[in-house]
Protein backbone atom coordinates (compact mmCIF):
# COMPACT_ATOMS: atom_id res chain seq x y z
CA UNK A 1 0.00 0.00 0.00
CA UNK A 2 1.67 3.63 -0.17
CA UNK A 3 3.12 5.25 1.69
CA UNK A 4 2.48 9.55 2.24
CA UNK A 5 4.32 11.94 3.78
CA UNK A 6 2.54 15.43 4.63
CA UNK A 7 3.87 18.54 6.03
CA UNK A 8 1.32 19.92 8.71
CA UNK A 9 0.44 23.15 10.12
CA UNK A 10 -1.98 23.92 12.86
CA UNK A 11 -3.03 25.88 15.63
CA UNK A 12 -2.98 24.10 19.13
CA UNK A 13 -4.66 26.23 21.19
CA UNK A 14 -7.78 23.99 21.11
CA UNK A 15 -5.82 20.35 21.37
CA UNK A 16 -4.68 18.55 24.21
CA UNK A 17 -1.36 18.09 22.00
CA UNK A 18 -0.35 15.81 18.63
CA UNK A 19 -0.91 12.66 20.22
CA UNK A 20 -4.13 10.54 20.52
CA UNK A 21 -6.16 10.65 23.53
CA UNK A 22 -9.28 9.58 25.16
CA UNK A 23 -12.72 9.97 23.81
CA UNK A 24 -13.35 13.84 24.25
CA UNK A 25 -10.03 15.26 23.72
CA UNK A 26 -9.13 16.58 20.50
CA UNK A 27 -5.55 16.05 19.04
CA UNK A 28 -3.92 16.82 16.12
CA UNK A 29 -3.22 13.10 15.63
CA UNK A 30 -7.39 11.95 16.02
CA UNK A 31 -8.41 14.39 13.91
CA UNK A 32 -5.91 13.78 10.58
CA UNK A 33 -7.41 9.98 11.59
CA UNK A 34 -10.77 10.58 11.74
CA UNK A 35 -10.63 13.20 7.97
CA UNK A 36 -8.45 10.20 6.98
CA UNK A 37 -11.33 7.37 7.48
CA UNK A 38 -14.07 9.88 6.45
CA UNK A 39 -12.61 10.07 2.72
CA UNK A 40 -11.29 6.34 2.06
CA UNK A 41 -13.40 4.42 4.61
CA UNK A 42 -10.86 2.80 6.13
CA UNK A 43 -9.11 3.25 9.99
CA UNK A 44 -5.75 4.79 8.86
CA UNK A 45 -2.96 5.36 11.44
CA UNK A 46 -0.40 8.21 11.45
CA UNK A 47 2.81 8.82 12.51
CA UNK A 48 4.35 11.89 13.15
CA UNK A 49 7.97 13.18 13.78
CA UNK A 50 7.18 13.85 17.85
CA UNK A 51 4.42 14.59 19.96
CA UNK A 52 3.76 18.18 20.95
CA UNK A 53 2.13 19.46 23.93
CA UNK A 54 -1.09 20.72 24.97
CA UNK A 55 -1.20 24.12 23.19
CA UNK A 56 1.73 23.80 21.25
CA UNK A 57 1.76 25.04 17.71
CA UNK A 58 3.09 23.54 14.64
CA UNK A 59 4.22 25.33 10.89
CA UNK A 60 6.39 21.85 9.64
CA UNK A 61 5.40 18.67 11.47
CA UNK A 62 5.38 15.58 9.32
CA UNK A 63 3.66 13.05 9.46
CA UNK A 64 2.71 9.51 7.55
CA UNK A 65 0.26 7.13 7.02
CA UNK A 66 -0.53 4.32 4.20
CA UNK A 67 -3.40 4.34 2.35
CA UNK A 68 -5.12 2.33 -0.87
CA UNK A 69 -5.98 6.21 -2.42
CA UNK A 70 -6.24 6.01 -6.16
CA UNK A 71 -6.72 9.42 -7.18
CA UNK A 72 -3.19 10.75 -6.63
CA UNK A 73 -1.38 12.72 -3.80
CA UNK A 74 -2.76 16.44 -4.91
CA UNK A 75 -6.34 15.44 -4.72
CA UNK A 76 -6.04 13.77 -1.73
CA UNK A 77 -4.31 17.40 0.02
CA UNK A 78 -7.02 18.77 -1.02
CA UNK A 79 -9.72 16.76 0.34
CA UNK A 80 -8.17 16.74 3.68
CA UNK A 81 -8.12 20.34 3.32
CA UNK A 82 -11.35 20.59 2.29
CA UNK A 83 -12.36 18.21 5.44
CA UNK A 84 -10.09 19.11 8.22
CA UNK A 85 -11.04 21.39 10.69
CA UNK A 86 -9.57 25.48 10.14
CA UNK A 87 -6.96 24.92 12.57
CA UNK A 88 -5.06 22.42 10.86
CA UNK A 89 -3.57 22.30 7.19
CA UNK A 90 -1.79 19.93 5.14
CA UNK A 91 0.83 22.43 3.55
CA UNK A 92 2.20 19.42 1.36
CA UNK A 93 1.70 15.79 0.44
CA UNK A 94 4.34 13.35 -1.44
CA UNK A 95 4.23 9.53 -1.38
CA UNK A 96 7.22 8.17 -0.31
CA UNK A 97 9.21 4.69 -0.12
CA UNK A 98 7.21 2.74 2.05
CA UNK A 99 10.47 2.33 4.93
CA UNK A 100 9.99 5.96 5.47
CA UNK A 101 9.53 6.56 9.36
CA UNK A 102 8.83 10.54 10.14
CA UNK A 103 10.26 9.78 14.23
CA UNK A 104 13.43 7.42 13.63
CA UNK A 105 14.05 8.91 10.07
CA UNK A 106 14.63 12.25 11.59
CA UNK A 107 18.32 13.98 11.96
CA UNK A 108 17.10 17.11 13.07
CA UNK A 109 13.95 19.28 14.74
CA UNK A 110 13.53 23.18 14.67
CA UNK A 111 11.23 24.61 16.95
CA UNK A 112 10.95 28.59 17.19
CA UNK A 113 9.64 30.42 20.92
CA UNK A 114 7.85 33.16 20.72
CA UNK A 115 7.79 36.01 23.73
CA UNK A 116 5.76 39.54 23.42
CA UNK A 117 8.07 41.63 25.64
CA UNK A 118 5.71 45.23 26.08
CA UNK A 119 4.51 46.38 29.78
CA UNK A 120 0.73 46.00 28.59
CA UNK A 121 -0.35 42.89 27.02
CA UNK A 122 -1.93 43.03 22.94
CA UNK A 123 -4.86 40.99 22.20
CA UNK A 124 -3.16 40.51 18.76
CA UNK A 125 -0.37 38.49 20.02
CA UNK A 126 -2.47 36.74 22.84
CA UNK A 127 -2.89 33.33 21.01
CA UNK A 128 0.87 32.55 19.70
CA UNK A 129 3.10 34.59 21.89
CA UNK A 130 4.24 34.42 25.62
CA UNK A 131 3.83 37.81 26.77
CA UNK A 132 6.38 38.56 29.53
CA UNK A 133 6.37 42.74 30.67
CA UNK A 134 9.97 43.13 32.04
CA UNK A 135 12.20 44.58 29.57
CA UNK A 136 14.46 41.32 28.86
CA UNK A 137 18.05 41.65 27.85
CA UNK A 138 18.49 39.96 24.53
CA UNK A 139 22.24 39.91 24.46
CA UNK A 140 22.88 38.53 28.25
CA UNK A 141 20.13 35.94 26.51
CA UNK A 142 22.02 35.19 23.96
CA UNK A 143 25.11 34.55 25.80
CA UNK A 144 23.41 32.12 28.06
CA UNK A 145 21.64 30.26 24.88
CA UNK A 146 25.36 29.37 22.46
CA UNK A 147 26.24 27.60 26.07
CA UNK A 148 23.71 25.00 25.22
CA UNK A 149 25.16 23.92 21.52
CA UNK A 150 27.02 20.59 21.27
CA UNK A 151 26.52 17.11 22.67
CA UNK A 152 25.32 17.40 26.41
CA UNK A 153 23.32 16.45 28.90
CA UNK A 154 20.09 18.18 29.24
CA UNK A 155 18.56 16.43 32.23
CA UNK A 156 18.03 19.90 33.91
CA UNK A 157 15.60 20.76 31.07
CA UNK A 158 13.36 17.73 30.68
CA UNK A 159 12.40 14.42 31.04
CA UNK A 160 13.14 11.23 28.73
CA UNK A 161 10.59 9.08 27.05
CA UNK A 162 11.38 5.93 29.49
CA UNK A 163 14.28 4.23 29.53
CA UNK A 164 15.69 6.93 27.19
CA UNK A 165 19.41 8.91 28.21
CA UNK A 166 19.02 12.57 28.77
CA UNK A 167 21.92 13.53 26.54
CA UNK A 168 20.89 15.18 22.82
CA UNK A 169 23.02 17.75 20.13
CA UNK A 170 21.86 21.24 19.80
CA UNK A 171 23.13 22.31 16.44
CA UNK A 172 21.61 26.17 16.86
CA UNK A 173 20.48 28.18 19.55
CA UNK A 174 19.45 31.90 19.40
CA UNK A 175 17.52 34.63 19.96
CA UNK A 176 16.51 37.80 17.74
CA UNK A 177 14.56 40.66 18.12
CA UNK A 178 11.66 41.52 15.70
CA UNK A 179 9.91 45.05 16.99
CA UNK A 180 8.29 44.06 20.21
CA UNK A 181 8.91 40.25 20.04
CA UNK A 182 11.62 38.25 21.07
CA UNK A 183 11.99 35.27 18.90
CA UNK A 184 14.26 32.00 20.12
CA UNK A 185 14.98 29.61 17.13
CA UNK A 186 17.08 26.22 18.60
CA UNK A 187 17.78 22.64 16.40
CA UNK A 188 18.25 19.71 17.84
CA UNK A 189 18.88 16.05 17.10
CA UNK A 190 15.81 15.27 19.22
CA UNK A 191 14.05 16.85 22.11
CA UNK A 192 13.09 15.98 25.69
CA UNK A 193 9.84 16.15 27.22
CA UNK A 194 9.28 19.95 27.78
CA UNK A 195 12.99 20.61 26.63
CA UNK A 196 12.02 24.06 24.44
CA UNK A 197 9.91 25.45 27.24
CA UNK A 198 12.42 24.62 30.01
CA UNK A 199 15.26 26.50 27.93
CA UNK A 200 13.45 29.06 27.22
CA UNK A 201 11.51 29.85 30.57
CA UNK A 202 15.20 29.23 32.58
CA UNK A 203 16.76 32.01 29.67
CA UNK A 204 14.03 34.32 30.53
CA UNK A 205 15.28 34.51 34.43
CA UNK A 206 18.59 35.65 32.54
CA UNK A 207 16.79 38.14 30.53
CA UNK A 208 15.08 39.58 33.78
CA UNK A 209 18.34 39.92 35.84
CA UNK A 210 17.08 37.21 38.01
CA UNK A 211 20.01 35.09 36.87
CA UNK A 212 23.54 35.71 35.58
CA UNK A 213 24.93 34.04 32.82
CA UNK A 214 26.84 31.53 35.13
CA UNK A 215 23.71 30.65 37.23
CA UNK A 216 22.19 29.44 33.91
CA UNK A 217 25.06 27.61 32.90
CA UNK A 218 25.76 26.21 36.34
CA UNK A 219 22.00 25.16 36.87
CA UNK A 220 22.57 23.69 33.25
CA UNK A 221 25.48 21.62 34.25
CA UNK A 222 23.50 20.45 37.54
CA UNK A 223 21.78 18.03 34.78
CA UNK A 224 19.02 18.14 37.72
CA UNK A 225 15.67 18.84 36.60
CA UNK A 226 14.83 20.95 40.27
CA UNK A 227 17.42 23.12 38.81
CA UNK A 228 15.64 24.46 35.67
CA UNK A 229 13.82 27.96 36.11
CA UNK A 230 10.12 28.29 34.81
CA UNK A 231 8.39 26.70 32.31
CA UNK A 232 7.57 28.87 29.12
CA UNK A 233 4.08 28.79 28.97
CA UNK A 234 2.84 26.21 25.36
CA UNK A 235 1.47 29.30 23.34
CA UNK A 236 4.98 30.73 22.61
CA UNK A 237 5.95 27.43 20.82
CA UNK A 238 6.16 26.68 17.16
CA UNK A 239 7.69 23.08 15.63
CA UNK A 240 8.70 25.11 12.48
CA UNK A 241 10.43 22.16 10.78
CA UNK A 242 11.79 18.58 10.90
CA UNK A 243 14.59 17.52 8.68
CA UNK A 244 15.70 14.23 7.25
CA UNK A 245 18.36 12.86 4.89
CA UNK A 246 21.97 12.86 4.88
CA UNK A 247 23.74 14.75 7.85
CA UNK A 248 25.35 17.04 5.41
CA UNK A 249 21.85 18.10 4.51
CA UNK A 250 21.44 19.50 8.20
CA UNK B 1 -13.94 66.88 35.00
CA UNK B 2 -10.20 65.58 33.34
CA UNK B 3 -10.44 64.05 30.00
CA UNK B 4 -8.40 61.12 29.21
CA UNK B 5 -6.71 59.87 25.73
CA UNK B 6 -6.03 56.30 25.28
CA UNK B 7 -4.13 53.92 23.02
CA UNK B 8 -6.25 50.81 22.13
CA UNK B 9 -5.38 47.44 20.81
CA UNK B 10 -7.99 44.87 19.95
CA UNK B 11 -8.83 41.54 17.78
CA UNK B 12 -12.15 43.06 16.29
CA UNK B 13 -12.42 38.95 15.38
CA UNK B 14 -15.69 38.64 17.72
CA UNK B 15 -16.82 42.61 17.38
CA UNK B 16 -19.13 44.44 15.13
CA UNK B 17 -17.01 46.65 14.87
CA UNK B 18 -16.22 50.11 17.25
CA UNK B 19 -19.00 51.27 16.97
CA UNK B 20 -21.76 50.89 19.35
CA UNK B 21 -24.74 48.42 18.14
CA UNK B 22 -28.23 47.41 19.23
CA UNK B 23 -27.99 45.01 22.65
CA UNK B 24 -26.58 41.58 21.86
CA UNK B 25 -23.75 43.03 18.87
CA UNK B 26 -20.81 43.63 21.48
CA UNK B 27 -18.45 46.29 19.77
CA UNK B 28 -15.29 48.13 21.19
CA UNK B 29 -17.19 51.45 22.12
CA UNK B 30 -19.60 49.33 23.75
CA UNK B 31 -17.01 47.41 26.15
CA UNK B 32 -15.34 50.08 26.96
CA UNK B 33 -18.01 52.39 28.04
CA UNK B 34 -19.64 49.05 30.10
CA UNK B 35 -15.64 48.70 31.60
CA UNK B 36 -15.80 51.89 32.59
CA UNK B 37 -19.52 52.21 34.21
CA UNK B 38 -18.14 48.87 35.85
CA UNK B 39 -15.20 50.52 37.38
CA UNK B 40 -16.60 54.34 38.20
CA UNK B 41 -20.34 53.88 38.60
CA UNK B 42 -21.24 56.65 36.09
CA UNK B 43 -22.37 56.33 32.22
CA UNK B 44 -19.33 57.50 30.73
CA UNK B 45 -19.42 57.88 26.62
CA UNK B 46 -16.02 57.04 24.69
CA UNK B 47 -15.16 59.11 21.56
CA UNK B 48 -12.74 57.09 18.92
CA UNK B 49 -10.81 58.50 16.40
CA UNK B 50 -13.08 56.63 13.72
CA UNK B 51 -14.72 53.37 13.20
CA UNK B 52 -13.50 50.15 12.00
CA UNK B 53 -15.40 47.88 10.58
CA UNK B 54 -16.74 44.57 12.02
CA UNK B 55 -13.84 42.05 11.81
CA UNK B 56 -11.61 44.74 11.32
CA UNK B 57 -8.40 45.15 13.87
CA UNK B 58 -6.62 47.10 15.31
CA UNK B 59 -3.01 48.16 17.79
CA UNK B 60 -3.19 51.94 17.28
CA UNK B 61 -6.70 53.39 17.50
CA UNK B 62 -7.13 56.42 19.90
CA UNK B 63 -10.31 56.89 22.04
CA UNK B 64 -11.09 59.70 24.86
CA UNK B 65 -13.42 59.92 27.70
CA UNK B 66 -13.92 62.25 30.39
CA UNK B 67 -13.80 60.83 33.85
CA UNK B 68 -13.45 62.35 37.71
CA UNK B 69 -11.71 59.41 38.34
CA UNK B 70 -9.17 59.93 41.64
CA UNK B 71 -6.55 57.32 41.41
CA UNK B 72 -4.60 58.76 37.96
CA UNK B 73 -4.30 57.70 35.11
CA UNK B 74 -2.21 54.57 35.55
CA UNK B 75 -4.53 52.85 37.83
CA UNK B 76 -7.29 53.66 35.90
CA UNK B 77 -5.28 51.85 33.01
CA UNK B 78 -4.29 49.26 35.07
CA UNK B 79 -8.37 48.20 36.14
CA UNK B 80 -8.84 48.72 32.62
CA UNK B 81 -6.53 46.28 31.38
CA UNK B 82 -7.68 44.08 34.30
CA UNK B 83 -11.90 44.36 33.36
CA UNK B 84 -11.81 44.25 29.68
CA UNK B 85 -12.23 41.29 27.28
CA UNK B 86 -9.16 39.70 26.80
CA UNK B 87 -9.16 40.40 22.96
CA UNK B 88 -9.54 44.21 23.98
CA UNK B 89 -6.45 46.11 25.75
CA UNK B 90 -5.26 49.74 26.83
CA UNK B 91 -1.84 50.22 25.63
CA UNK B 92 -1.52 53.50 27.12
CA UNK B 93 -3.37 56.17 28.90
CA UNK B 94 -2.89 59.94 29.29
CA UNK B 95 -4.83 62.86 30.53
CA UNK B 96 -5.20 65.70 28.26
CA UNK B 97 -6.71 68.94 27.74
CA UNK B 98 -10.17 68.96 27.68
CA UNK B 99 -11.26 70.41 24.03
CA UNK B 100 -9.03 67.23 22.72
CA UNK B 101 -11.54 65.11 20.34
CA UNK B 102 -9.82 62.03 18.81
CA UNK B 103 -11.98 62.24 15.84
CA UNK B 104 -11.62 66.46 14.90
CA UNK B 105 -8.12 66.47 15.96
CA UNK B 106 -6.52 63.47 13.80
CA UNK B 107 -4.30 64.57 10.86
CA UNK B 108 -3.72 61.01 9.89
CA UNK B 109 -4.72 57.54 10.17
CA UNK B 110 -2.34 54.89 9.17
CA UNK B 111 -3.86 51.22 8.08
CA UNK B 112 -1.92 48.00 7.61
CA UNK B 113 -3.51 45.31 5.49
CA UNK B 114 -2.01 41.55 5.85
CA UNK B 115 -2.23 39.39 2.77
CA UNK B 116 -0.90 35.63 3.34
CA UNK B 117 0.25 34.37 -0.33
CA UNK B 118 0.53 30.78 -0.22
CA UNK B 119 -1.14 28.04 -2.15
CA UNK B 120 -2.56 26.15 0.74
CA UNK B 121 -4.41 28.05 3.94
CA UNK B 122 -2.05 28.07 6.83
CA UNK B 123 -3.81 28.00 10.17
CA UNK B 124 -1.17 30.20 11.72
CA UNK B 125 -2.56 33.40 9.56
CA UNK B 126 -6.58 33.04 9.62
CA UNK B 127 -7.29 35.23 11.88
CA UNK B 128 -5.48 38.40 11.24
CA UNK B 129 -4.85 38.06 7.19
CA UNK B 130 -6.36 37.34 3.84
CA UNK B 131 -5.28 34.36 2.55
CA UNK B 132 -4.41 34.61 -1.22
CA UNK B 133 -3.87 31.46 -3.29
CA UNK B 134 -2.63 32.96 -6.70
CA UNK B 135 1.17 34.45 -6.52
CA UNK B 136 0.79 38.02 -6.43
CA UNK B 137 3.29 40.48 -8.15
CA UNK B 138 4.25 42.83 -5.30
CA UNK B 139 6.06 45.21 -7.92
CA UNK B 140 3.21 45.25 -10.37
CA UNK B 141 0.94 46.00 -7.09
CA UNK B 142 3.45 49.03 -6.13
CA UNK B 143 3.07 50.60 -9.50
CA UNK B 144 -0.09 50.37 -8.95
CA UNK B 145 -0.07 51.72 -5.12
CA UNK B 146 2.16 54.48 -5.97
CA UNK B 147 -1.03 56.11 -8.20
CA UNK B 148 -2.94 56.82 -4.90
CA UNK B 149 -0.71 59.38 -3.73
CA UNK B 150 -1.87 62.55 -3.21
CA UNK B 151 -4.87 64.89 -2.73
CA UNK B 152 -7.27 63.04 -5.07
CA UNK B 153 -11.45 61.81 -5.97
CA UNK B 154 -11.14 58.43 -4.12
CA UNK B 155 -15.12 57.64 -5.12
CA UNK B 156 -14.25 54.43 -6.55
CA UNK B 157 -12.72 53.64 -3.37
CA UNK B 158 -15.34 53.92 -0.96
CA UNK B 159 -18.20 56.10 0.10
CA UNK B 160 -18.04 59.09 2.30
CA UNK B 161 -20.16 59.80 5.64
CA UNK B 162 -23.28 61.43 5.06
CA UNK B 163 -23.25 64.74 3.05
CA UNK B 164 -19.37 64.44 3.19
CA UNK B 165 -16.93 64.80 -0.59
CA UNK B 166 -15.36 61.76 -1.20
CA UNK B 167 -11.85 63.92 -1.26
CA UNK B 168 -8.85 62.91 0.40
CA UNK B 169 -5.12 62.64 0.75
CA UNK B 170 -2.88 59.95 0.70
CA UNK B 171 0.57 60.38 2.19
CA UNK B 172 1.63 56.61 1.75
CA UNK B 173 0.44 53.99 0.17
CA UNK B 174 3.29 50.56 -0.62
CA UNK B 175 3.59 47.11 -0.35
CA UNK B 176 6.44 45.26 1.50
CA UNK B 177 7.17 41.43 0.99
CA UNK B 178 7.69 39.69 4.83
CA UNK B 179 8.34 36.04 3.74
CA UNK B 180 4.99 34.76 3.10
CA UNK B 181 3.44 37.88 3.79
CA UNK B 182 2.14 40.95 1.39
CA UNK B 183 1.51 43.45 3.60
CA UNK B 184 0.24 46.96 2.81
CA UNK B 185 0.74 50.18 4.35
CA UNK B 186 -1.46 52.88 3.17
CA UNK B 187 -1.28 56.57 5.26
CA UNK B 188 -4.40 59.41 4.38
CA UNK B 189 -5.87 62.21 6.25
CA UNK B 190 -9.14 60.10 6.61
CA UNK B 191 -10.43 57.36 4.95
CA UNK B 192 -14.20 56.46 3.37
CA UNK B 193 -15.96 53.78 4.24
CA UNK B 194 -13.96 50.38 3.25
CA UNK B 195 -11.96 52.68 1.33
CA UNK B 196 -8.74 50.18 2.35
CA UNK B 197 -10.25 47.31 1.70
CA UNK B 198 -11.44 48.19 -1.56
CA UNK B 199 -8.29 49.85 -2.36
CA UNK B 200 -6.56 46.17 -1.37
CA UNK B 201 -9.05 44.03 -3.71
CA UNK B 202 -8.51 46.13 -6.36
CA UNK B 203 -4.53 45.91 -6.01
CA UNK B 204 -4.78 42.37 -5.67
CA UNK B 205 -6.20 42.19 -9.62
CA UNK B 206 -3.30 43.94 -10.20
CA UNK B 207 -1.09 41.60 -8.28
CA UNK B 208 -2.93 38.64 -9.86
CA UNK B 209 -2.95 39.23 -13.94
CA UNK B 210 -6.85 40.06 -13.72
CA UNK B 211 -5.77 44.23 -14.51
CA UNK B 212 -3.15 45.72 -15.86
CA UNK B 213 -1.69 48.95 -13.63
CA UNK B 214 -3.16 50.97 -16.30
CA UNK B 215 -6.88 49.26 -15.96
CA UNK B 216 -6.38 50.29 -12.09
CA UNK B 217 -5.43 53.51 -12.67
CA UNK B 218 -8.65 54.09 -15.40
CA UNK B 219 -10.90 52.49 -12.54
CA UNK B 220 -9.42 55.28 -9.48
CA UNK B 221 -9.91 57.74 -12.03
CA UNK B 222 -13.45 56.99 -13.29
CA UNK B 223 -14.42 58.03 -9.62
CA UNK B 224 -17.25 55.42 -9.52
CA UNK B 225 -18.00 52.96 -7.18
CA UNK B 226 -19.04 50.55 -9.66
CA UNK B 227 -15.42 50.43 -10.92
CA UNK B 228 -13.99 49.06 -7.47
CA UNK B 229 -12.57 45.33 -7.97
CA UNK B 230 -13.64 42.99 -4.79
CA UNK B 231 -13.38 44.01 -1.20
CA UNK B 232 -10.68 42.34 0.72
CA UNK B 233 -12.03 40.50 3.65
CA UNK B 234 -12.20 42.32 7.22
CA UNK B 235 -9.30 40.12 9.09
CA UNK B 236 -6.54 41.84 6.87
CA UNK B 237 -6.87 44.95 8.26
CA UNK B 238 -5.63 46.61 11.35
CA UNK B 239 -5.88 50.26 11.96
CA UNK B 240 -2.24 50.77 13.18
CA UNK B 241 -2.07 54.23 14.46
CA UNK B 242 -3.56 58.19 14.47
CA UNK B 243 -1.61 61.18 14.49
CA UNK B 244 -2.20 64.65 15.79
CA UNK B 245 -0.84 67.71 16.23
CA UNK B 246 0.81 69.94 13.68
CA UNK B 247 1.04 69.00 9.91
CA UNK B 248 4.98 68.91 10.13
CA UNK B 249 4.76 66.06 12.35
CA UNK B 250 3.16 63.83 9.67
Amino acid sequence: MPRYCALIAYDGTNYFGFQRQREGQPTIQGELERTLTILTDQMIPVTGSGRTDRGVHATGQVVSFQTAWKHGPETLQRALNANLPTDIAVLQLDEVQSEFHPRFDARQRVYQYFIYNQPVRSPLYGRFHWHVRQPLDIAQMNAAAIQLIGLHDFATFGTPPQGERTVREIFHSHWLRQGPVLVYEVAANAFLYRMVRSIVGSLKLVGDGTWTVDEFVAAFRACSRDRCGTVAPPQGLRLVSVKYGKTSDQ
